[in-house]
């Protein structure tokens, strides 16, 4: 949607979106090596990177500066076929629902990115801020990881499915009160929310070391004074989807802790209503597209 | 400077300044157990740290929430005698010279202990920006460390002694094209500056993964879009000066490879004039006041 929108500014129309693909391979070329006609997999955000920069040849895929995305100047995931470089192609490993495997691979790999590089810990006090596509996702990883989980979302609405779902405390943050008395409590805050919310107040929210992630990208720059980060040695920061590497790990962990995505499946005939339901913010959490 | 002028808003009047302190001890406590009467030894930042916290346990007292600041709330190394914790007290090791190692204490290891944190690598190319007391000794270490090292500076006159110091390139920060054809060139850029510079143009001089860290602090919010953080997996930072522990490797390291801050002397009857001068921002680059 926001790539449809052209919210980030990089969008080149005609737009074909879809960048969250499940299907089945109908054909590969000569050179493909371990993916066979026939076999289900999913594709993400990249479709290609150039595989021989410092970056691809660092396993960091995600950041080769010459890469190809799905639905960037190329036709994404709606069309009837797609086509991407084997090695951005992942095979679901086995006990991996297909139906709603989709989401993985951008939403999905989005949020397990920064667990594997902040390096997050067992023993960490985690926070994620917005319950949606990608923070529903964050706090299954979250806890299977074995962090305390601690959720921020503006519906309170949200707080049963949000414990169900793996977090162990839940916070209203449209609460003015929200922040208070919880300095210097977590060790990251995960923030996938597409707003301004109050930042500096959230830093102070971080323990010593702590760190400050952001997934989305919200409408206004961030503005911190040093101070904030200094006394704490704490950082602000942000990432992309995972290289292939990490995008394996996160499918094979998902199939071991029995993780899945909650979706709403919709037709492709229903696209229309589905886009205008996703402009609203309404899916729990994700809407899958049936064909 | 910062305290005697209340720049932070965190000075106690009346000040009694001096937190790069070098000194004989003249008495110990009876619990001092590696300290003895006679020995030449450093004092910084922190005079005192709980001891019983996470942090400390944990060899992180920098990080200590109920730490004693030598200069704040409390009488600072230009009075006759100092007393501080024998933890926060520094032995100088053999082959260090203690008439210039006063400006390591505080200057030196702030600027040594990102190196560690951030875990900057021999392989890293690393920008400073601002060479006065903390850029100096920055250059140095990191020259010795085995970086690759770049040095920005406004005064363009200092570009022979930056190289002496160990630069391997100068850039004058003042040219308003100085970061033009820069994007994707430092793993690093510390900032020591406490001036307001173009923050986003020092974020995509950033490669991938790259790290803005700050330990100067500029009068106004760093802002940022999170987009010049995204794709390229960037962060911003900011930490304090180091740990007992960091601070003795920080010491071993300059006396092996015999590194030393550059510093002009005055005699303590000199005082408003060496206070004028580090007002003005001439020293070159610390001042060391002699007894």
């Amino acid at each position: 949607m926001s790539v449809v929108d052209n919210e980030w500014g990089i969008s080149q129309y005609p737009v074909v979106p879809g960048h969250e693909v499940v299907g089945k391979i109908v054909a590969v070329g000569d050179a493909v090596k371990n993916l066979k006609i026939g076999q289900q997999v999913g594709l993400g955000w990249f479709s290609d990177s150039c595989m021989t920069c410092e970056w691809c040849l660092s396993g960091d895929h995600n950041l080769c500066q010459d890469s190809e995305q799905t639905i960037i100047g190329r036709y994404g995931g709606f069309a009837d076929k797609v086509r991407a470089h084997e090695n951005w192609v992942f095979s679901l490993p086995e006990g991996l629902n297909p139906e709603t495997a989709g989401p993985l691979f951008c939403g999905g790999i989005t949020v397990f990115n920064p667990i594997v590089q902040l390096q997050i810990k067992s023993t960490d006090r985690v926070a994620v801020l917005g319950i949606g596509g990608l923070g529903h996702m964050a706090l299954q990883f979250l806890n299977a990881w074995g962090c305390e989980v601690t959720a921020f979302s503006g519906s309170s609405d949200k707080e049963a499915e949000a414990k169900r779902l793996g977090a162990h405390h839940f916070i209203n943050s449209r609460d003015p009160e929200a922040l208070k008395g919880l300095e210097n409590s977590f060790d990251v805050i995960l923030s996938t929310v597409n707003a301004d919310l109050d930042w500096e107040g959230y830093l102070s929210a971080l323990r010593p070391r702590g760190r400050l992630h952001f997934l989305g990208v919200p409408p206004n720059p961030i503005a911190t004074s040093m101070f904030s980060l200094l006394f704490g040695q704490k950082s602000l920061s942000a990432s992309p989807v995972g290289s292939p590497g990490v995008t394996a790990q996160m499918l094979e962990f998902i199939a071991r802790k029995q993780l899945e995505p909650m979706v709403e499946f919709y037709s492709f005939d229903q696209i229309n209503e589905a886009m205008d339901r996703l402009r609203e913010g309404k899916p729990r959490y994700r809407i899958v597209l049936k064909r």
